[in-house]
């Protein structure tokens, strides 16, 4: 077997997964975002249709899910595994929206760094011989994340400007052994840090010390320089969050500075959608990857992408307790044409 | 690249990884029952030092973790990823356990399948060329799962006879490319099933039908019979969901009655440790995964055992709103002697 190892967290794929679908539905506020037009599907109220927040949240899961096998063109018989997590205690966003689906499913927990660590495992699910087609996905919604996470959305709290605003999103990719691209050619698997950060509205600050490590990781393992991107982004760190890393990782030797951007920062128009940092959640990374990222590779206008997902893995009753924040980032290397 | 792949959802691994180590730390309680001499550490009291119930877990998945890397003869260094997750809300026993160890982390949520979830795609990391030492644990701990999915423990709610009692235990294990077994050499993947049971006091009855669908796949996608086995365990459905899944698996053919077992059976001796149905919790299955059935397999004494691990993916939440409880469980052969 070639060796497909680099450095301490790196694996490069021999053969390359291609992306061969992806899909992303949108809540009402995303869909008045600047990145709009990529979504699939945009929601007319929180709800979907549901009787609450939660079942809404499944809802929009399902829906991604069927949306990216459709655009795929493969059966359902086709696809082997799913890969799946969401913010909900117990997950429970994939969980009811994959139940009697009759598909081997393999739940996650990354907090908001879910898309990227689905798309890895899926990628090496593949690449390993063990699937030729996988599903890799997650989701968030803003009304039960805020009530799980902070305080009930009646409380009407006052939010600082270090906050950010959970997505209320859903995105799917179908990844495969066959496909033209986009290829996913290298991950790196992050660690989980704590820099002391138990601020539960500045999610940014706590997650980027392992942002700045995962990238810095990457760089070292696969000796691969940011003049090898075209894009490096990070989701979802928002505007407090990104400066703190693209200042980290310029300052270890890396400049990213002109190549780097946050999901978080263009999910929302930061400065009329009154977001504050900008979005986060599992769905932010997601619905940005899966329509807007996946967009420009295949249309050329972005050939090689480094897409970290960066999870804050924050439980309110451990922050009661005097624990901080740990944080944790997995990325992944999407390139539209193999050189 | 050779066929690994055995009908809908097993895979067989062309170079089946070694289980090179393992261990267990058991709670007062489990301490008292009839596997006590297998386990590395019995707790003293349940706060282990700690001042929560919840650090607690933490620390003992974090020793279990120790314990195994301990046993390996491995630096810390060739441990290459772990795979972890737990019961807690946003999983954070496995995440505190391995904030700032340096270690890639997958985070997984699979509820009591946890342990062999984690051992399935560990040993997937492993025979794919990924990784050459990987980490796969789970904890569970009796008072903050209580807690978390019933009632404060103060407030002494009655336990019905189908209620299972969360083990307090951690158990890891240490898989290889190289060593002498025991070996995993097959992968069943479970799919979430909701078969209407509602009880969060019957988490057995939630859990049968997705362990029996993963028997009988496992037999019709390997061609393997019960015959093929010394031994076939699920943990943890305690003696309501063993009985459904014993007698609806010899219903469809497969009669696995004279080999079939339970941890959440084993684990507490039932008629006299005041557990109603037996034991439940990732550490059930967990710690007599990785210290009773790994000793009797390297003691000769067991050859090969197929291990599945059952979750029920509930929610107190969604129970609130309506919905059920979906099961989940996923299997794993281990065997001895290769053939």
């Amino acid at each position: 077997m070639a060796v497909k190892r680099l450095g301490r967290a790196s694996i490069a794929f021999e053969n390359p997964p291609s992306i061969i679908s992806g899909a992303s539905i949108a809540g009402v506020k995303e869909g008045e975002g600047p990145l709009a037009k990529y979504y699939d599907e945009i929601l007319e109220n929180d709800l979907y249709g549901e009787q609450t927040w939660e079942k809404a949240e499944s809802k929009l899961q399902k829906t991604a899910f069927q949306k990216a096998i459709e655009k795929s063109n493969l059966p359902l018989s086709k696809i082997d595994y799913v890969f799946a997590g969401d913010l909900l205690n117990q997950c429970t966003g994939s969980h009811y929206a994959m139940k009697n689906t009759d598909l081997p499913f393999f739940g996650l927990y990354g907090a908001c760094s879910t898309m990227a660590q689905s798309s890895a495992l899926a990628a090496m699910a593949v690449d390993g011989g063990y699937a030729d087609n996988v599903i890799a996905m997650t989701s968030s919604h803003f009304c039960s994340s805020e009530k799980q996470y902070r305080f009930p959305l009646e409380y009407g709290g006052q939010r600082p400007p270090t906050a950010q605003w959970t997505v209320t999103g859903s995105g799917a990719i179908v990844i495969s052994n066959e496909g033209n691209g986009p290829y996913i050619t290298h991950v790196t698997t992050g660690k989980i840090i704590d820099m002391g950060i138990n601020d539960a509205n500045n999610m940014g600050a706590a997650m980027a010390p392992a942002a700045v490590d995962t990238i810095i990781t990457h760089f070292e393992d696969t000796g691969f320089s940011p003049a090898d991107y075209d894009l490096i982004i990070t989701g979802d760190l928002a505007s407090v969050g990104s400066d703190i890393t693209c200042e980290l990782v310029c300052a270890s030797g890396y400049d990213i500075s002109k190549i780097y951007n946050d999901c978080g920062k263009m999910v929302f128009d930061t400065n009329t959608q009154d977001v504050h940092a900008g979005g986060s959640g599992c769905g932010c990374s997601a619905i940005v990857f899966c329509s807007y990222i996946l967009d420009m590779i295949k249309q050329g206008k972005l050939n090689r992408v480094l897409f970290i997902g960066t999870g804050a893995l924050m439980s309110p009753l451990n922050l009661l307790q005097g624990e901080n924040i740990p944080g944790i980032a997995h990325a992944i290397t999407v390139q539209g044409r193999l050189s």
